[in-house]
């Protein structure tokens, strides 16, 4: 008689919603999943239930709808399925990052408190709150002035978007906020908090996010000293020297979130781990050489390496920050499904609409259909893909979008791919860069909507890149290798596995459809791509700052008009 | 008692229909106006009553085309307005140029003719005729081997429009056509033979399309015989070295064309005009100082100078080319309501488009309300305005288009914008060529369909340029023009003019509005301006040829494709 199934259940908390799988631990098939909307969303205009107004580079979340999503999406995979508690045998869990908030000593969210609920800065600063500009720019300066070596791990500038920019954002503005916080904490750790009752920290989040490295831990006291002497013990004080690796179990769940949850009190929980990171292992990858992408309105490139190497214009490189016994190395395109969603929603004419409506199509499907015929290199267009600034390898937010070839003969379907493409030539530069660092690139494996749902699209980027690219076998994200994550945190014994290894070959899974690069194709983008390099360097790299002149001239025009 | 009023008529042929105006000499007012559509329209696919498929550079026009808008559109406005042939004392045209025709040596088109009318090359040649592109080339080249300094009046280079080029391509491509053809002839010139009986030849058209100088004359025999010996005597056995003035009288309409017309036999002819330097006089503008700027499709800028220089980019100049007494310098634009069209067309969402129907607007009216209030360089939008080439001062049709600055919050009525102020960009570059050569510009006025309908349009060229603009008083472009040369070629005695400048003082007249530069508009176009400039000069001056690599790129994707 075969042994019942067992089963790990993962949780992925996105920006706008968290989504539950049931993921069976044998085999790997998903047997449910579950999404569940944040109520609050993004809090970006005002602060709920008053009329406190946030600036526009805000962006702010309600710890309590992460708690909705347990409450809510782990009984419905678990009713959707009929697997009963008793074989769920782990649960993982992965979030945005940096998504992080002040909390009492208890883990309680400051925001909880009716004295602290009316300030927003008692609230959680998702990971697109780009309000700690100024803090990070001062950041980079004193580091770059007292030659602190960290700036190499992390392609040479700390990002706004991060932890201690946003931490002393907080001090700047709202010192008692800072005082009142016994801790600052990632919310994927506060996620796992809830559950097991046990403050963790994940090495992933502290090495991407909060300039921590195996070797050297922190920044050393003095450095948080020179940003502000408030701030010199906020490591220990506020935060935790002990981190725990990734695969490793952080508890069992609590009696209060088992009834939450539906699932037994004790349940194993693994440590937080970070969105994209979590589905390298799901997309099969352990070992150099394979570069993860995972694509949707903005791209995350992720590849293992033997040994740290730093990379300029890189997010960032962990050791052990992706998968145990390597250095994870992160890069990234800001804006990559988002300039397509712009076009279509602001340069698509109203007969393509309509077209597109009559036979029942997405306008994206009808521009792909319209524009698959065409060879490459005949629209003569090429952009380049900034419309949201260029986070690797040029780190710099005050980049935009050039489009250049444009005739009258130009069709709306030729700008869509020309779009397509300069995100894939993005991409390449970022591999280039890689290799040129000694981390080789041999093979793609792309995840997440965007590739599923255009072909056309892996195509060009294979073609682009001159490399094979393989689809994951998940379409659930980050949920999928929390899955796996949960199972490794139960471990052999209770049915799940000993290691990330051992889960991502039982598992984990390509699709079988490969798609190879076309040397017709790679040959003529070898020539684009040439094209795009010039442009983005002279562009990118104070040839011609025009760029950054019309968006410091546009800021200066806005603020005279108020 | 008072006289009865005199009348003159102007006929202005375009390049999809012909139209005539009836004027009142003494007062300038327009009394009727009436429009011809040609029914071949411009033949760019099929020779007509044939399958013989013209090549895609290819434009054609059939000569009877423009009887027929003698036929219709002047019976027309002696009809509308009432007017007895009687007071009606003279008659001039204009016409697109260069647009030419082989004939008899009667003047009958060989394309009138059974044996020749199958030959595409036996018709007339329609301005926009690009297949003598590879004779262009040739003759360009000849002429710099072997220094012939007239390329120096024409900004360095002698277009594939003009007069030679298309001579060569019917001489190379079907040298019997080309035997055959006692006269080659301007379209505008052949169309006051048909009036009036006479062969003339204006000097207008000569001086900008056929390499004529009062000076120099046309090139050298041995020049034409370098080209091809059959060549050598082309001007001396199929055109004339006799050239009448602007503003002389060509002859009287002969008893053939009175009837056509139902004017009197003997009613003078003025010498025939082109469209665009016609309309100078008619924009009140007798001398130096002041540009006119006919804005259609693409731009013609003309200015008068008092002594003739050579400037580099310009289309040329020609001494008494638009008014005697002064050398005349044209410039222009290839694309300028041609690029707001192609975006209105291509790149205008629905959500836009329904608004404008549901408000009663139409596109351009929505777009400019939309952009109207917001501030100059708010947008961080820069374009080059090259989706058609360059035609001053680079005289480069291989460039292409460029827009940089976007974001994703970029609006379409930003960039709609954009184009507009990259046109006014490539007007200011002309001004400053042409200031920097001597030739000072004080003040424009602008004519054409754009100005009148798009006042925004207007107060971005003054902000652009820093000049003050007004608009002509008429819209009947070339056609009141041409009226105006009728009346003097009718002359004082007759109750007209006896000079250009006489009439431009009775009938010609700008509107009251004037366009003045608001200052702190200019002053921030002028850094956009310099940042067009580092741009205009980076991609059109051989620092980055990649918009001819990628033309030359998608040229040979597409002919692999046959």
């Amino acid at each position: 008689m075969a042994l019942p199934s067992k089963y790990a259940i993962g949780v992925d908390f996105g920006t706008e919603s968290g989504r539950a799988v049931l993921v069976d631990v044998t085999s790997g098939c998903e047997l449910a999943s579950s999404v569940h909307q944040y109520a609050h969303g993004v809090i970006d205009r005002t602060l709920p239930g008053t009329t406190i107004t946030l600036g526009h580079d805000w962006a702010l979340q309600d710890p309590n709808d992460y708690l909705e999503v347990y409450k809510h999406a782990i009984p419905a995979v678990l009713a959707e399925s009929g697997v009963h508690a008793d074989d769920v045998i782990g649960i993982g869990i992965d979030f945005t990052a940096c998504t992080m908030l002040p909390t009492t000593a208890d883990g309680t969210p400051l925001c909880f408190l009716p004295e602290w609920r009316a300030n927003p800065h008692a609230w959680v600063k998702l990971w697109k709150h780009h309000a700690a500009q100024p803090e990070a720019n001062r950041l980079n300066q004193i580091a770059e002035e007292q030659s602190y070596t960290f700036l190499e791990r992390y392609g040479g500038k700390i990002s706004s978007e991060w932890f201690f920019p946003k931490a002393w954002q907080i001090l700047d503005e709202a010192p008692e906020v800072y005082a009142a916080a016994g801790r600052l904490i990632e919310a994927a750790d506060w996620a796992v908090w809830q559950l097991t009752g046990v403050e963790t920290r994940n090495e992933c989040t502290a090495g991407y996010k909060a300039i921590w490295s195996k070797h050297e831990g922190f920044p050393p006291n003095e450095f948080f000293k020179a940003l502000d002497p408030r701030m010199e013990h906020i490591v220990d004080e506020k935060m935790s020297r002990t981190l725990s690796q990734l695969g490793t179990k952080a508890g069992g769940l609590t009696e209060e979130a088992a009834r939450w949850t539906g699932l037994n009190a004790g349940t194993p929980v693994a440590v937080a781990n970070v969105d994209a990171h979590v589905a390298v292992p799901a997309a099969t990858v352990l070992e150099p050489g394979r570069m993860v992408i995972i694509m949707g309105t903005s791209n995350c490139h992720m590849v293992l390496g033997a040994e740290e190497r730093n990379v300029p214009g890189i997010c960032g490189v962990v050791q052990d920050g992706i998968i145990p016994g390597f250095s994870g190395y992160e890069a990234g395109q800001s804006c990559v499904g988002d300039s397509f969603a712009w076009f279509v929603k602001q340069c698509v004419p109203a007969a393509y609409t309509s077209e597109a409506e009559a036979r029942g199509l997405n306008i994206h499907q009808l521009l792909e259909e319209k524009v698959a015929r065409s060879k490459v290199g005949e629209s003569g267009l090429l952009a380049l893909d900034w419309w949201n600034g260029n986070r690797t390898i040029l780190v710099d937010a005050d980049l935009s979008g050039v489009l250049l070839g444009m005739t009258l003969a130009t069709r709306p379907e030729e700008i869509y791919r020309a779009l397509i493409e300069s995100t894939a030539y993005g991409t390449r530069i970022i591999i280039d860069d890689l290799e040129a660092n000694g981390i080789p690139v041999r093979e793609v494996v792309v995840a997440g909507g965007l590739p599923e749902h255009n072909k056309m699209l892996v195509q060009i980027y294979a073609d682009v890149t001159g490399r094979t690219l393989r689809l994951t076998g998940t379409s659930q994200g980050g949920a999928f290798g929390s899955a796996m994550h949960g199972a490794v945190a139960a471990g052999k014994a209770a049915g799940g596995y000993d290691s990330i290894f051992e889960a991502a070959r039982h598992m984990a899974r390509l699709r079988d459809e490969a798609f190879a690069p076309i040397p017709q194709n790679k040959e003529i983008y070898d020539q684009l791509y040439r094209e795009y390099v010039t442009l983005h360097d002279y562009f990118g790299r104070g040839d011609n700052d025009v760029m950054k002149r019309l968006k410091h001239l546009k800021e200066e025009v806005r603020l005279d008009s108020h």
